[in-house]
């Protein structure tokens, strides 16, 4: 009887693939998680929190960012820690972030999210700080869970001029 | 004997995991196609073909690109090749392009590498250009081929100048 249960068993989980690493609702699971990781960096953004922050990002060299500052790349966690920390220094009070066009496609163990976001605040200055960036986003799911082990944030360059377009806005 | 030879058969399979959908050698198999892919673009890129260049993006509205220039996005394919035409007209001969630290993760549908490119040509003016850039390229599987869906190309701002930092090198 074991056996004959065995055999249902395993014919049934054959024919619906049950043993399927991805099953088409593992991966919307995932981007389930993944928007719910950007909300998460949303809400820790915008309260200059930069524990909260970097709780999404995978430790030590495991990640690699290329930020809209210089310079091309931060290698390793401690070293975009500092640039976060670089750039939340620069604000008065809290920021406001906005994402538009997001874009997420999840796999089994690597996922993206890509989108425009707006950022606006106060510089320390005094000067008002209002720029639409472009924001790419890879996670490399470890143990069950999916940490960020890419960013890529930048404006567009105007090639003639050598300028930063930090003033474009979605079309 | 054939019950006997089904059980002994799904028991292995089961202990082996061969039926996971993703054995550890696909994706290193994938990987090894996107770094075929990034080979292709290279020669396709150097030789200013932008029908070969093409044909490693996602036809249609399923590619979006961020690139170094204006505007934030380019939606669909139609929209980056003309990007691409645009770039090309600018150069005389062919194009140079050097990639370093190239990182490549690949799951079951979805995978993304990311470097660092060094671009160097002649513009029709005459001048030369040369200048580092960062690139990430996001793919998804789709009837067992890879093709991109996302484009990330920049070089950082500095926004206290508001400047694009087209002279940087990798340190």
């Amino acid at each position: 009887m074991g056996g004959r249960l065995f055999i249902v068993c395993a014919a049934g989980l054959l024919v619906t693939g049950c043993f399927k690493q991805k099953p088409v609702d593992q991966n919307a699971e995932s981007a389930k998680q993944i928007h719910q990781l950007l909300d998460n960096w949303s809400k820790a953004f915008a309260a200059k929190d930069v524990n909260a922050v970097m709780a999404m990002y995978a430790p030590g060299a495991a990640l690699t960012a290329y930020d809209i500052v210089p310079p091309l790349q931060y290698v390793g966690y401690e070293a975009y820690r500092r640039d976060y920390q670089d750039f939340f220094a620069q604000y008065a009070g809290p920021l406001r972030v906005e994402m538009r066009s997001v874009h997420v496609a999840a796999g089994d163990t690597v996922a993206v999210a890509f989108m425009l976001e707006r950022v606006t605040g106060t510089l320390k200055s005094g000067e008002p700080a209002d720029f639409w960036l472009r924001a790419t986003q890879t996670y490399r799911k470890t143990d069950g869970r999916w940490l960020a082990v890419h960013d890529h944030i930048s404006v567009p360059a105007d090639m003639a001029t050598g300028k930063a377009a930090l003033d474009l806005k979605p079309g």
